[in-house]
């Protein structure tokens, strides 16, 4: 490969070797679906966005759990906190309204290298600010001091923060893209930039290799790349919600986190994905692409490159759907729609075929 | 204070400026119950070992996370992985216990430098060995790499493992404490140790002031310092499960962590705790003390003195709560009576009394 091109790989995020970790305990996982086979039974195999355990005949207990990762470094560096807990409950209910959940609540885990009284009053603004998007509450947390298990980009500010979040659902009405189908349409819903996911390499091809600090002003983000990189991360929770509470055929519920596009294939069905169209993502991916060297194939593999949120329907209904996804005001567009098997992802725009988790140039 | 003792507040971990930082952090939480007025509602305040939320007129969720803390950094001395799960589930589960929930289910998030193969099978061991002993599932997690966000002691085989556990319980028979009175019977059950709390301070003794290694094989103990430090929590599950599905009158259930036995005070009721009697603690709890020069006070403070779990209950169930609390195998023991208030904890045979989260000698 190119010297001059930066890889989500070469960046530090071994993502194949996370794989075959994620397998062994995976393993351990799923065999301790068999210790609940009544009340608190799994219904669902690992790899969906959050999983389902059986409360009653009907009543399905959503769970999913996801930190906000390097993305807090650039709180560090901008030494503002008040939104990355809006991050962290973004991750965790995005992931919960894929299989169809109303969210209800995330706890908080927050390990601090020492318990600063304005960092901590930060985080909790922002997770308020996120519950009040979600509609959810955070019944609970922890605080760990840990300093010695904590590193970051500030000594003494560096923390972790991760959710873990619950929702219901009717054991009959979990979503798992089994009901897709070809000629279903394919719904896209504006993220805000680039979420959560891909900081490792965003940082390095900023800090690293273009010089940039989070201070420093970008005339085609019109703002201070901080400001930019700091953006919380959209939250479908209301959306997704009224979709489902509307009876629309929602065929499938997809966040657009770290392999892009490629997300879709997590959907069960045995289709294929024809996205016609992707809407002008925002300046920070061209950014991004432009700084890095980085491919197409690349930039859509790591990054949601405009799309947070994706909506898989009956054609028929395609006009609800756009209704519902833009009445919390974000744009929404028609970006394709399903085909016929094999399971791939065809970014026609892009020139691009996505199959596992990686895109290929056609 | 004299220079030779060590304290917890000397070894890294300020617990005040904790308990400032929560209280900000704890006032956006507490704003947020409001955001679910029914379904979803959280039915307790802060403070106790896990929150319920209400999903109908009678069936609450409880909820709970913690992680394990640098009792991890022990486990990476060694090398070996196989048991901190347990650590992981245990700290999560007794918690849910206390206020008389059945557990269900925890999340696992792991943050890793690097996602080893080995690493990740070793951990998935132990929390699917804890989850047989608990009988609960793991139904889903995250596994996050983020090298530059975490360190320990072996670079490169640095994690933090943390969960977030839920389970089910009445609306109408959550336990608080509220319903201890003068006269009911304390029941202490056995730890394994020191669990998974006071880690920072044991390593500040064990390793920097006498100069000891996780190899060094110690006669007092019978066997290396490591295996004893790595000895996993006590999971008191299926005997807190056992006396609340036996209709017992249990009014307070105590897990005890840091603090030690003023955890008693989380117990919402005006009353004291009279201990006339400690078991003999396990002799890790002596060689720290001699090593550490560490006062009984902060001893009692920081760890759980060999009673790993507390059961509060009238007086007349006594030999049934002790037939309980011994049934899986555990030793157990009469700690003592519930008095009249003032909220304190006398530890008679240390002439120790504890109020807020301190002790001090009488």
């Amino acid at each position: 490969m190119d010297d001059s091109t930066a890889t989500y790989a070469q960046s530090g995020v071994d993502t194949d070797g996370e794989e075959r970790g994620m397998q062994k305990l995976g393993a351990w996982v799923t065999k301790s679906f068999g210790l609940r086979p009544d009340l608190g039974r799994p219904v669902l195999p690992l790899g969906h966005y959050a999983n389902v355990i059986a409360l009653g005949d009907t009543l399905g207990l959503a769970l999913s759990t996801d930190g906000v990762g390097t993305k807090i470094f650039i709180a560090e560096m901008m030494d503002r906190y008040d939104t990355i807990g809006i991050d962290c409950v973004a991750m965790n209910v995005n992931d919960l309204i894929c299989i169809g959940a109303e969210p209800l609540a995330m706890l908080d885990y927050v390990a601090v290298q020492v318990p600063h009284e304005r960092l901590l009053d930060e985080l909790g603004k922002g997770l308020y600010r996120a519950c009040e998007l979600a509609h959810i509450t955070v019944p609970g947390g922890e605080v760990a001091q840990v300093r010695e298990m904590i590193k970051g980009t500030r000594d003494g500010w560096s923390f972790d923060l991760v959710g873990a979040a619950v929702g219901i659902v009717d054991l009959n009405r979990i979503i798992t893209g089994k009901a897709c189908k070809p000629g279903d349409v394919m719904i896209g819903i504006a993220s805000t930039g680039i979420h959560s996911n891909g900081y490792t390499l965003a940082r390095k091809v900023f800090f690293d290799q273009a010089g940039l600090d989070v201070h420093s002003h970008v005339p085609e983000l019109g703002r201070r790349l901080g400001d930019e990189l700091l953006e919380p991360t959209g939250i479908y929770v209301r959306e997704a919600v009224s979709m489902l509470q509307s009876g629309l055929p929602v065929a499938g519920l997809v966040h657009v986190t770290s392999d892009g596009m490629t997300n879709l294939l997590r959907l069960e069905a045995e289709v294929g994905f024809d996205i016609e169209c992707m809407p002008e993502p925002q300046p920070i991916f061209g950014l991004l692409q432009d700084k890095g060297g980085i491919t197409a194939a690349e930039m859509h593999e790591v990054f949601n490159m405009g799309v947070g949120f994706c909506v898989v329907a009956d054609a028929a209904s395609e006009s609800e759907i756009l209704e519902h996804a833009r009445a919390d005001g974000k744009e929404a567009w028609v970006l394709g729609h399903v085909v016929r098997g094999p399971r791939e992802v065809h970014l026609r725009s892009a020139g691009l075929v996505g199959r596992g988790n990686h895109f290929e140039t056609v």
